[in-house]
């Protein structure tokens, strides 16, 4: 019996239109990567496992997708360890490659792998897909596109003012106007948890900041009580909850609740900079927000935090974020490399785009031209027409059989091809050819030069 | 300790240059896919293992790389099998998913699957790695692209003619010309055997036959003989072995020969049509050459067969293939559903083109001009020219720190970046950027405008 074709859960197959729209934003980012300087690189798809294992958490481990070693694989694995049939002590013996789960730790492999051939400061792009053994969802897919942009072995600022143009250009040019590009500073959680008395608990007091959004002031307030923060502790955060006007007006507030730390101000400092230089240069059509609930990675990030959420008349989460990090590639033993960068949300920007009916038109890069087959001389005179204008840039096709010509014209319109050409004895005897706009309906008979001129 | 990085053998990290390389590549391939009309899809990495299993023979389910269950997936064999230690009576046990191991199936599945949606006769193009755990070797690898094409849903000899004139497109758009485009028949090889009495023998017969040009012709006799093949057979296999001159003349030879057998004279009926609309409407670089010996996936193919091979002053095997075949989908319960395909391999195109140094020296896309750092003002003067320079198209980047000049000028030399733009006191104050162009040292001092179209 045949097999019932399927797909396993949470992957997917993309039909042309899919593609061509992803492909647009794929090569609108890669356009802007490469107009800010940044290089492109691919790793490989899997990894050794050791490269990728104890990266992420616990929770990451369990989520990476292991590839089983090829062979006699079990012969690898020792008597007292297979009696014990433990899945998760066994899976290092039988398995020794992975598939990527991120770009980023491939990416630090990378750099210190060929430190000696990179100039740095290292501006590389990377664009490519990730798997994750994560519990499908909408919207959320087991294999799916990462696209990175980071700077390493600088510790600039201006690499952060850079990353806000650098969000403000794409979204631009993909039409994607009036996003959120929010900023924070790790320096400022750290100086808030260290002026309210929880500077050991930074991450409690930072998770619970971070739900302000979903589940509003009070709540956030009673989960921070139960890890223990002190009540007194959270009055002073107060100011806070309220915080608002101009991004210059709420940096001036948080100035006074850091007064007493020298880490917060100088995360202060930071963000002052990055603000004054960006309203300085300008954004096309984003803007610059200050959130300081914004936490993000807070494990990894150790100085700016971006975020970019969708415009506000669009019901999706983050399209976008990155970061500051100091030590990228001390796991493999390249110390002291610190770099920047961010990540576009590839799925959600498609849904963006197709909510707000964002896609150009003409995106599909479809078919401009089919040429009804009538026979076999007919079809050879089209196939010399149709050598010409692809030498154009035409897109151009004949359809294969001598069919009924009604099964022809119903091919070219359900494959919305816009322009069809009919060769029968007339236009073979004339040197001519039938062109009938499939819109309009309307038909003439033209020479191949005026075929071109019209077709281009 | 730190981990030493590496990377899985038979994969590859690769760098900016090699990257833009490939995707140049690429691009050209896509570009006359798109020309001729096809289409592009993705399916997902990785498939059900049912999907993939039993598709490619013994040796490729072997070679097929297989994904773990997650969680306790040991939990799921029972205990009479995992008693046996068995490996590969345990892999389908503890693993439901595999890394395509080519793009045909996965194909094959997708239309399948999908023909509800699909208007036939369907011109898909298919650009995505693939993985096989071969061992690897000089040119061969564990992870490499495939770019085909294939259209399913009709028998039309005009496919193979526009798939003939598409290799012939795209190596001429690389540069790559005097290409040969060989060409054979199913047909005849089946016609061929026949009439030497081994029909039953064809699989013999043509990896004998397909090994001529390897090991000769006394060589090939002996492996036929030793297969059973009659010495009566083989002596009349005679004339094959000399065939030489036109296309035309070699096809009156085999006429002779396969005289006797009805499916022999069709192929060459066949590829007779192939070759007359081919001489008719001309091959811009490529030759097509009839290739009796020519075999490839014969198990799979049923009419054409193709194979292209570098230019003779290049030693590199086939760089791509192709055919025509009866059943594609049968396996997933479409039957009658055939079509015509051929791939191109990437990574010998790319071999070739670096041995003929046919990339050309814009492909790296690399930066336009860096603009030195000289301090804070300096920088910000400089991002407003950069963020204009980025707007019109050219590829802008300042150099983040504001390190020592002889640091900036020596990143730019290393990344070969042709311009360099020094803007200090002087230029801030006359509002203008020293401009100096790397190649030949001259520098000028130029307003934004004139710097705009110097580079532009």
């Amino acid at each position: 019996m045949a097999q019932k074709p399927g797909i396993p859960k949470g992957t997917r197959d993309f039909n042309p239109e899919q593609v061509a729209k992803r492909n647009y934003i794929f090569n609108t980012i890669r356009n802007s990567f490469e107009r800010f300087g940044f290089q492109p690189i691919e790793t490989p798809s899997f990894e050794n496992s050791e490269t990728l294992m104890g990266k992420y958490g616990e929770e990451g481990d369990r989520l990476i997708f292991k590839i089983l070693n090829s062979g006699d694989y079990l012969s690898k694995v020792d008597d007292d360890l297979y009696n014990l049939k433990n899945s998760s002590k066994t899976t290092s013996k039988i398995s020794e490659k992975a598939l990527r789960y991120d770009l980023t730790v491939p990416f630090a492999r990378y750099v210190v792998q060929h430190q000696n051939e990179i100039e740095f400061p290292f501006k590389r792009y990377q664009i490519q897909p990730v798997w994750r053994a994560d519990r499908p969802q909408k919207g959320r897919f087991r294999e799916f596109y990462q696209c990175d942009a980071d700077v390493v072995g600088s510790n600039s600022l201006w690499q952060d003012v850079e990353f806000v143009q650098l969000y403000d250009d794409v979204f631009t040019n993909l039409g994607l106007e009036d996003v959120t590009i929010k900023i924070n500073n790790r320096k400022i959680l750290s100086g808030i948890a260290e002026v309210i008395g929880a500077k050991d608990k930074l991450i409690d007091f930072t998770v619970a900041l971070d739900k302000l959004d979903k589940i509003g002031e009070e709540k956030v307030k009673e989960e921070m009580l139960n890890k223990g923060i002190p009540q007194s502790g959270i009055e002073k955060l107060q100011p806070l909850f309220s915080l608002s006007g101009s991004f210059e007006t709420q940096m001036e507030r948080l100035k006074s609740i850091l007064s007493t730390s020298e880490e917060g101000l100088k995360g202060i400092e930071e963000l002052e900079f990055i603000d004054k230089a960006i309203t300085n240069l300008e954004l096309k059509t984003a803007t610059l927000k200050l959130d300081v609930t914004l936490a993000r990675g807070l494990n990894y990030y150790t100085g700016a935090i971006f975020e970019v959420s969708a415009p506000p008349n669009v019901n999706m989460g983050s399209i976008g974020g990155g970061g500051r990090y100091d030590d990228l590639t001390g796991v493999f033993g390249l110390k002291n490399v610190s770099g920047v960068g961010i990540s576009f949300g590839l799925d959600r920007i498609y849904l963006v785009m197709e909510a707000l009916d964002l896609f150009p038109e003409t995106v599909s890069n479809n078919v401009d031209v089919l040429f009804i087959n009538f026979g076999k001389d007919e079809a050879l005179y089209c196939l010399k027409a149709i050598k010409l204008l692809r030498d154009k840039g035409i897109n151009a096709e004949l359809y294969p059989d001598a069919a009924k010509t009604k099964k022809q014209m119903n091919y070219a319109n359900k494959r919305q091809i816009s322009n069809v050409v009919l060769v029968g004895d007339q236009e073979l005897q004339s040197k001519t050819y039938s062109l009938k706009n499939m819109t309009s309906g309307e038909q003439q008979m033209v020479s191949l030069e005026e075929l071109v001129n019209l077709l281009q």
